[in-house]
């Protein structure tokens, strides 16, 4: 099986360092506040352009801690899968070298030739999606497996991933 | 009908940029000795390794000049069908910002979240790939179309594009 999944908040924990790039502005959310909803959407303008040129220059991706269990579940995926990488970055197009780098370090198993830096993920040809932004499963052509956030608890999804060490079990059963 | 379209020596004349990046230390071929094949190939260890150093950074692909007609070409199929440009990127990371920034600028018309950098191209879910590398096709789940490069005079192509100006007709004819 061809299984493609998405860095955000999947791989790397963005979550975090976004609301430390806020936190250090001056903006604190708790995690109630945080449920299905987006940071971007409840910060005034000001901060959250400030932030938004943090990410725009590309280097805050290169240093984000991996979530929780992510290297060693794709890892196993990988023994028995085809993994490809599929991260949205055309909003930030400097982010890719950064990206790139990322998985170079805390995933050296994934070939480089199966990273995809993408915006629209309906482009991408693959029997699974892991990503934690329900609307790239709508015109995605496989199954979409919704990777939990804070940001999408209470969306809809067939298929909802918790945890990493629920992913082959997941996997497995669809 | 989708349409994903390469970028080098396709959209954007890299074979021209890279012959003077060759002529520049003094390694000159004439067309005949590049028929059907790469210059990377008939370089010397060390000016190979110079140029590769050169594309590495990544800017050289931000000055590249278009290819003749592809500007007009494409912005006339993007009225009929949906375009994707998606180029091979993850052999020199640092050249996605500056991809992107050449689309922007050259082809304002393609939708950044239409723009994928990717290796292995089998992950692009099309009907059609333009693509100067006939390697593309055979994972591609579409039909590819190849197009006209010194480098693959020779090669097998069910379908081939020699000029940007002939890119309506042939995409009517399939």
């Amino acid at each position: 099986m061809r299984i493609a999944i998405d860095m955000d908040e999947v791989l790397a924990d963005t979550h975090v360092a976004k609301r430390a790039l806020y936190a250090a502005r001056g903006r604190e959310w708790d995690d109630t506040a945080l449920r299905g909803r987006k940071m971007d959407a409840l910060a005034d303008d000001v901060t959250r352009a400030a932030v938004e040129a943090v990410l725009k220059d590309g280097t805050f991706f290169a240093g984000l801690e991996p979530m929780e269990g992510a290297i060693a579940a794709v890892r196993d995926l990988a023994t028995e899968h085809e993994i490809f990488i599929a991260t949205a970055a055309m909003e930030y197009p400097a982010s890719c070298p950064h990206k790139f780098a990322w998985l170079q370090r805390h995933m050296p198993f994934i070939d480089p030739l199966n990273i995809v830096f993408c915006g629209d993920k309906s482009i991408v040809a693959a029997d699974v999606l892991i990503d934690d932004n329900a609307r790239h499963f709508e015109r995605f052509g496989g199954t979409g497996i919704l990777f939990s956030a804070l940001h999408n608890m209470g969306a809809e999804a067939p298929h909802r991933l918790d945890r990493w060490t629920d992913a082959a079990a997941l996997v497995r059963s669809l």
